[in-house]
């Protein structure tokens, strides 16, 4: 099997919707970046790109790419997958937490882990937690997510 | 395999004893939260529970469930054993790294292991660093650990 | 397998040259730190040292070892790869990201990628993001570097 870590952080930014796990959240503060901010979402394709010996999603997709104007995290994550799929694995599965005040994951985690086990065809688990007011994520200045993921070749059974 | 990763964070509180990697620490000063503050445990068990596809630690203990008043980090490993178990799985390794300044891990090291590994019956590594005085773990305001976990069948060899 | 993970994280020192991911890097910032502040090595060296049950770097390398006078991450490295060997293990892959503004990575991936992966004999990606301008990192006081890797039985194909 082949391992990989990603860590993403996205600053919060009252302009923008927010996007977050392949989710939208009605009402929630938004994330800033490009695309869409979905900091649980870029980690996991660092995972999973890292696993995969493919670089990072900084390389993979260019902030220039036409294809990602208003893009969410379905888009990296199919593409992602293209990548990982024809470099000869397949998803084992992947572990992603998000670190952050907001928002409340609880109510929406079972829809998270369905959306996002659905496109990588394996088990995802969303979970949450905040860092006791310290940090960034403590001051509510924005999210970090962090993602591992367990690569297997193509052709072998788990 | 399944793997799985979880971060946790506790602030530094004058009034608690310290409880970190399932031991208690005399004259150290001691972390905030429901129940000990044991980030250690805490990200172990977050490890754990998303490698297993369970969730994660706030929502399997809830913080009104009577059974962690004054509890230790043994009553939620052991717990979250159980539940790995009866998902299908039994434990690999783990990998677990506190990040602080204190308390100085390496005297407890063995100690801190021998528990933690006893208690789910598979390797436990505990490591530390510092961040070089940079962050709330650089200023002495909180103690992060990050843990990663891997998970087999129970009924495959490793 | 075996996982393991680390974190390591060095502040910026005008004084110092620059060395990550086993270069150097001239005309750059460089970090603080016993041998060359490589925190990308370390962490890598970290999980490495963690998967295999042996601690972590700090216990292993003490700061007043005279082979680690101006010492840069390929001693570190080749030395954890010995114990890991010894260990019973040989690495299946490693997964680096480094955390912060500078250096931009993706020019010298390559070149990173190819030196880590000779020295372990094994695959290493090499990953990089920013944290939006947030924490630490996003300040540009210093470089995070996040690696996990999973190590196999020596006697065990992949
Ligand atoms: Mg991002
Ligand atoms: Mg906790
Ligand atoms: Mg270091």
């Amino acid at each position: 099997p082949r391992i990989g870590t990603g860590l993403d952080v996205h600053a919060f930014d009252d302009a923008s919707p927010l996007w977050l796990a392949g989710l939208h959240w009605p009402g929630e503060q938004g994330l800033s970046g490009h695309s869409d901010g979905d900091a649980a979402v870029h980690a996991i394709c660092d995972a999973l790109l890292s696993a995969a010996g493919l670089g990072d999603i900084g390389t993979i997709f260019g902030t220039d790419d036409p294809r990602l104007v208003d893009a969410h995290g379905d888009v990296f994550l199919r593409e992602t997958l293209a990548l990982v799929h024809a470099a000869g694995f397949r998803v084992g599965n992947v572990s992603v937490q998000i670190i952050g005040n907001r928002p409340k994951l609880s109510p929406r985690r079972a829809e998270a882990q369905s959306l996002l086990s659905g496109i990588l065809d394996a088990p995802v688990n969303v979970s949450a937690t905040t860092t006791d007011a310290l940090g960034f994520t403590g001051r509510g200045e924005g999210v970090a997510a962090l993602a591992s993921a367990v690569l297997v070749p193509r052709d072998v059974a788990l």
